[in-house]
């Protein structure tokens, strides 16, 4: 009668969605003050007031047609030149507005992406821990996901691993830095390592492999450098999206990046602009097309979300956790105390502290917490954390 | 190396898009004002006071969390509930905040639909002429379109063509009133005569057949009812937009409205959810879907199109072609003058008009006239529609 496949994926709940509506019924029982609910990844610091700003200003200095008609399927092209010059500015690219394409954020790009490239029995390869939907996405395309297993001492890549599964049939790797779920930034050592073995494989395959990179996370990384992953390996798309950066996670606007070096850029333009048009995902809000650009040399204040994570990584260690210290992100990926993490975050529920089993991310054992929330939630969770260690002999 | 169904897709301009960049270079040899493009759908009639009214109103007044934060993925139910209730109290409906699932405008909305009910093999039937992107959405989610002939006289529907086509593997069937090419808004008579068929083959084939009504020119009707098809037949997915009504094409938001009358409300209503998640169209733009809400219960000034459509019907017909009168939407759709119609539309160059041929909307020997256009445009246009007509000895 309907798709039996869409209605699975429409019914279904996520784990993190289940976690969060216990939340909100705990929440009437006992009040709101006693949940602590790491389980959503909703921005808390509020869009900047530069953001308002340049909403006001676009709706009283502009004529209503320039602001809400049609743009052209890939945005408006001042937009794309504009954020092309600050990418350039900021990473010594070579861009033009030609080689972006402004997406409903960062899921919307890579999907695009995923549908631009895949043909049937195509693989693309994520790395443990990794965002469940890119799953749902790769498969929809009648491509397959494999999985490369975390290395969970730091977070890079298993290249031993990585090795192993990449094969002919390999049409794109995806790389997701910061990350969410580990917070973990990939080194430029990484990175190079990474471009160095695509690049062996494509001469041993003869076919392009594309490195997908979605980057959400790009601005919210601590002290750390966030490397311009197209610098380093030619075939690169990168998924951007203001989701984080501005906390317009609501707004759906982002861009894809095409560069000139792409093994074959009108081929491969061509095929996203294909994609984005069977997807119906041509001429992004354009209102927010505006915004982005009017604000592309800004930025956010994200001392609040290092406090957070700063406070929580440390409070865990001194309760007796193991947890890799964030560089990135707004989650901590906490080894869970004990193997079975379902169990484990169950048993946390006990304290009204709501965390999202690692298996979820495709990496058993652990658990995410996420701290894009108050400050004052994760100072009252610090002793209940304990507690729950203690429960565990620790 | 890419997927060549996509690159396809992204690179071949279509028709329209193809007359209206000839038209822009065109300007630059002979200025602006010597060009009668009648080529797009973008409307001239800008954006209403009250929109700008209330973005101004939403960004001073509220957070911008409460704006710009993620809604839950079918949208804010607040707003769901408020348009629901406004078009139960326009067409004496029972829709509440359930029935709606906010998407990014039409084209998302019946993108959405097809992915949420086809099934490897699965038919839909469209009425020429049809919005030509109606075959690549269908295509792409692995269905086959067939297509109903137009009945030219009026452009309601040919039954018997339609009875014809119609088989045990048709899941859907389209329709789009008032119309995008044809200008005719669908009688009372039409969708009473069309749902009795529909039921009728439901029976024998004993699954439901949906009817997907696309309407983003709904509240573009001059003088006539549109009957709101819900109230006809039980099967009906409505998919809106106010990228029209409201003129805001750019901004991407309207909604899917799933009756609770629809055969199995749940399966439907879910499928509809997972066929948003895999194509990335979960969560329409946020502060659009509080725009929308706030400015439910008003309405824009369509005068200037009608104004238009009347100048431009008459005149048309004085220069004697033949010409259904539209009773909706922005667009005429009159016999060409010759049966090859893109032969008619390259001759109509010789005097700057710009037209697109019937054959583009599966519907060969007619030309579409976009009206939404500058009131002077038109005027300029009659003596050269005059001339072009004599060149045929009219």
């Amino acid at each position: 009668m309907v798709s039996e496949k869409m209605r699975e994926l429409g019914t279904k709940k996520s784990t993190i969605r289940e976690i969060f509506e216990y939340g909100r019924k705990r929440a009437q029982e006992v009040g709101e003050e006693n949940i602590c609910d790491f389980s959503l990844g909703n921005p808390n610091v509020p869009a900047p007031d530069f953001i308002k700003q340049a909403v006001l200003a676009i709706m009283t200095e502009m004529e209503p047609q320039a602001v809400h008609g049609y743009t052209i399927a890939p945005g408006n092209p001042a937009v794309r030149e504009t954020l092309a010059a600050s990418i350039n500015e900021r990473f010594g690219t070579h861009f033009s507005g030609r080689n972006l394409f402004m997406t409903a954020g960062a899921a919307a790009a890579i999907t695009v992406c995923f549908k631009a490239l895949a043909e049937e029995g195509d693989e693309f390869i994520a790395f443990a821990p990794f965002f469940p939907e890119y799953r749902c996405f790769v498969e929809s395309v009648g491509a397959n996901l494999r999985v490369v297993p975390a290395k969970t001492e730091d977070f890079q890549i298993d290249f031993v691993a990585l090795e192993e599964r990449l094969s002919p049939r390999t049409k794109g790797v995806i790389v997701n830095s910061p990350n969410n779920p580990s917070g973990a930034v990939y080194s430029e050592k990484t990175i190079k390592e990474l471009a160095a073995l695509l690049r062996k494989k494509q001469q041993e395959y003869d076919h392009p492999i594309f490195l997908i990179s979605d980057e959400p996370y790009r601005e919210i990384a601590y002290g750390c450098e966030v490397p311009y992953i197209t610098k380093y390996y030619e075939n690169t798309l990168v998924c951007y999206s203001y989701s984080k950066s501005f906390s317009l996670a609501g707004e759906r606007i982002g861009y894809i990046v095409v560069p000139d070096e792409t093994v074959d850029f009108s081929s491969v333009y061509g095929a996203v602009a294909g994609a984005a048009r069977v997807l119906t995902h041509v001429n992004a809000p354009s209102l927010w097309q505006l915004v982005v650009a009017r604000c592309a040399r800004l930025s956010s204040d994200i001392t609040p979300y290092e406090k957070n994570g700063t406070m929580l990584y440390e409070g865990l260690v001194r309760a007796g956790f193991s947890c890799v210290k964030p560089q990135g992100a707004f989650y901590l990926f906490p080894r869970a105390l004990e193997a079975d993490d379902y169990a484990f975050c169950e048993r946390a529920k006990k304290y009204d502290l709501l965390l999202v089993p690692g298996t979820d991310f495709g990496c058993p054992g652990h658990f995410r917490a996420s701290y894009c929330i108050k400050e004052q939630t994760i100072e009252r969770s610090l002793p209940l954390f304990e507690k729950l260690a203690e429960e565990y002999g620790i």
